[in-house]
């Protein structure tokens, strides 16, 4: 009855990181400012460690939105980067759309600021263009969780998927055993909790 | 799989306000005041900045419903305002339907109160009658956030698209270069946290 | 491409009304009591006014369950009463089902405690034999917030329309011309902000 | 116009219980602790009451993840019991999908530890084998009600039910004359409020 | 250490209500208005019940804020009712404070809307001349928790004593035995939950 | 400046439970129910761990209050068990205050239902009498939050200490050198998280 | 028992703005900011209204803190304004004391950004002093409510008094015989909900 | 008429660290993990930042409570390091009050897990002893906000101060002119709202 299975394969994915610019993170509410710098973050990680193509693109660095956050540019400093001119819709412009398709990826992860713009406005003309479209939810922020409910509401009746960036690890990891050491450390350094149980476990089974 | 993506194009759009009246408002509780009051005029300013048509309508202004807010009087002296004699859906009002297809428009925002009557009843109408229709969810309001869900979920499996006002105005301006001052101004006014970023590059940019 | 908009017609219409017992009303924790009380009088209102087909139905009323509460069954003293020998689904009692028919309707309004039971079983069971349902959310009640989203979800997909007993009050009254003292007197009863609208307004008008 | 109502048949039911460990619990935020595990332990004892066959499975055990719950080994010892060595979603590893097909069931039930991974990733792939999916959404848990929300999104438009485990019991029973003292017992030991209603009907029903 | 027990007692007390006026009412969104409206009514009951002198009294009833809410005109009919021409703190109204002296009670229960003001300064005031003062905190509203946790906490530091219209019915009464039925009634009418308990009871009792 | 530091000394503590009926625990609305359940038995493990001399009262059993949950009869057969024939404040009951009296302990832990009424009441009239009153708040309940918070300063502003159920248990032991199992073993059934990690380090120190 | 009541006299108080600058704001998390700017303007035009002296401080405008709002420097142009050039707390900069006691006022109104600092330590340094402290809470902003309650514990604990700006303007004007349309002007323009019902007012009693 | 001002004094200030382990954090549910992890890192940042002698105490590491959290051992290796054989009171351990005394400061800050023991304990008992005791709230964690807000009021009313580590760093610091660029590192490595306006900030004034 209701969708098929899209799962994200590592091999056909890219991600979008959509205006996390210092001046419009101060517009995000809906999530804690902690929270959320920890999810872009790990999001930006997680497009490391299973080196997926990634494009970042900002609106107006040098006006009041501001710059990139610095540690984006720095964590990818030879992906495409569009500093877009006016178009508030990133699919509006040629170069960045150019830029996805130049991946040769057929599924997209779109993650930024603000949800109901940056993120809804390429999710949905990616979609448009028979995309699969995956949002990662928490590493996109809005005003309030009114504005965020409504946004998701009209991705998800487009046909977008939405996730975690957890989730999102966990289906392009499929198999721990493809590597236990390097995903877990992502996970330890962003999730207290998950840090706390591997430090335990190393003290009690190190026979101390 | 998903529905297609239907972008508001500023000339296809048409506003209808539906019941913003002075009484009513004090039935509104899912949103705090302060924001709700900002929310509705952000929307009117929308509309006044993409000079989107416009159509204004009440019920029972003389009666505890009180008179329309009169901020939206003022702002739309001459759009077409329909004083119901009684139809709780504004679409069961012919001169209301005549107004909406006059403007000849396609694309209609709705915000009312309260939203699973006043918002709803005409969105589902306009959708039976093939508009497209968007609800800007922010400017409606309603008892609480359980009846808001309950009307959200009605509208959108009837294909209404929800939004809010930030994202109507992204989506109807789409491009910065075609005037940045404009809606700055409007943004400036209505979002506390991006005037705040506006005065601090202002100061930091004038080398002062 | 939505789902075409099913109005309710109080011609139409059948109330049925599941499992409202003093028992099962302690596990009501979604709805604070003062309020999920007066909406479930809204309803019982509602069905008086317009003068709706009710149908009463309990579970075990002389186990811990409880009673059916008072208020309902002097409101209705000739409404059908389906004391359920033990089916669940009120849908699998044949008297319920049979006088759910016996009405004639096609649409039906369905409240009812606990959610995820009393009102998911029978409205799915309905929906499944080409009735019109539609969910009276306000008026039903179970354990949380969550249990209420996940059956809410689940009636949705199935093709329920939620709603609140106010918008189904104002979709069937359809214009205040028909009668206002009598609906304005249930809403005033109701809505405590309404009624104070109503007193000041009463009294700026008598000119005292 | 909505989906079929698939209903649940205590005849063609198997319960997934997937990485129900004690490290990963710790990651739970969605739901208090108390109520949680109350809620798991519900769903376990639901499984017995029905004699629904049940598999269990968990990732890394002896690793920072933790041992399953021993309430859940204690109640289950002759399960099958899948201790996957990397897989992610426990539909990969063919030990598991044998072990759910080997029940000859079509309706699954599965809950599990987090939601958007542990759950949702086999719900996903049992979906695109034609079996009708439950998801007990109360006795999953994840990090918090942005990614919960996420997760139940992607399974809803999948075509996976939400239901709760007091809606999973109710609907396998079907009727109470089936019996009223063991799944009232059940219901005493995990509703609190339920617990209640029979002991001061059991006083007062006493005649003392 | 701490203050000394001073107990309700209802041969010194008198109960002031203060500004419950229609149009006021619509500022009060730190408690819901079904249940806003049931404590101010349980209060009123209480004053009834124990034969509590009252005292109303109102500001501007002409104007905006509206007239006094009319059940509790009617149900103190002969009670001392002082329209105040211009003082916001009832204090200041000489005949007011007549009035209050005029009952010769030590103890007073205050009330009102909007709590930092209406109720603050003439409990201030009061304690300025060495009244005992309770205030009836949930039968007082203002515009949200944050105004209200400051007015709370400057009562508290002056020495009134905060309480709930239940923990001064309970604390008046002292002992059942006075009298079962009319506190029953008064709790039935305004604790959904207790009517519930009794409508159980009484059915359970009766050996039906 | 402050109070000096009144520490729980296990001789010198005395516990009194006060109306945990299962018709009043229907009214406790401020803590979820699993939870309140758990909190309250956690408090009557503690006083049979520690041995302390322990009070159960309780107000009109065979009325809709209802009896004492069974737990804590069965927890306590020995008890002092004052049925009240009418006192709402338990120190207004002579047996009571003996039975507290002839347990010769100085500090006094109590809790009960609901907070502003069977908790405060006797916390206040012990303060009265210079008993040092420590308030456990958690296995207390009462309508909601507000009604909490007003009981709370009340009480508070008296002299009461507040405290919670682990609080309490922790300055009762002292070191743990006095016991590590037992009390262990009590944290263990009462706080899931902590079960966990006690069975994570069992495995991971058992060296499987 | 408790403090007396030190009463705001319009002839005997000062008004502190201390750090309301564009970028402090955005640190901003326990208001949202739409109604913190209300609130911050209309203590600004309570300060106006009333003739208050005002005082004006800022600390690093140039530096990442940001200017002061430029709303307040226009209300304000001739009061002090004293750019700190690295106190933190503003009264250890001795022009800013100056400034205070230069007013002859015993009486403060403080406000800030953030609450625990910007606020608080000039809060407890003048009643130190002996000045007679009131603190605007909801013109006060900080991180989130955790930071906010330990803040006005310190305060409070110190002898502060916490006020609202409403209730601040409501114990200056005390009898709106002083004057009705400049202070129901400033309510209109700050509490959407007044100004409601002042519309409503106006149109009823026109006669219209 | 309130407490003196007692500031904190970076010549004066000695840190307690108690028992921030990593089982023990599992506990924490009162602040997010990802919040709470950077408060407590931000704590120890400033001991570290202002020198203040640090004494990290710990409850039975190699039980489930587990190891000191890795990123506090690292920061302070020749801090005294009190790894307490079973009192749960630090301040019962005669090594950690030595260690403490040794120090010779009068002012303590205390932070730990969980709130109403490991830290309300020790600040009892320093109250006791003359210390002046300042809470660091948000370094400190518990189960949930009802228990720290009982904690919380056991600790004032006992004349402890309650502060926000952000507030401690002002307060020390007292003025810019110190040092702006280690405590501005300090700040934006732990308020992400800070970072970002100071990123804006370079870039605007950069010239760039």
């Amino acid at each position: 009855m209701g969708k098929p299975y899209v799962r994200l394969d590592k091999d056909d994915v890219a991600v979008l990181l959509v205006d996390h610019q210092t001046g419009l993170l101060s517009l995000v509410r809906d999530i804690d400012p902690d929270k959320f710098k920890n999810n872009v973050l790990a999001l930006a990680d997680i497009a490391k460690y299973f080196n997926l193509p990634t494009i970042l693109t900002t609106s107006f660095e040098t006006g009041p939105n501001g710059p990139l956050v610095p540690e984006l540019k720095e964590l990818f400093p030879d992906a495409p980067y569009i500093a877009r001119p006016g178009q508030i819709n990133a699919w509006d412009n040629e170069d960045f759309v150019k830029a996805v398709k130049a991946t040769g990826k057929k599924q997209l992860l779109v993650a930024g600021v603000v949800t109901e713009v940056c993120v809804s406005f390429p999710v949905l003309s990616a979609l448009a263009e028979d995309f699969d479209v995956f949002v990662v939810t928490d590493a996109s922020g809005t005003f309030n969780e009114m504005t965020r409910n409504a946004a998701w509401s009209r991705m998800e009746q487009a046909g977008a998927q939405l996730m975690s960036w957890f989730g999102v690890a966990a289906e392009l990891h499929r198999d721990w055993r493809n590597d236990v050491e390097g995903l877990g450390t992502l996970f330890s350094n962003h999730i207290p909790d998950y840090r706390n149980l591997i430090n335990s476990h190393t003290l009690f089974t190190s026979g101390k």
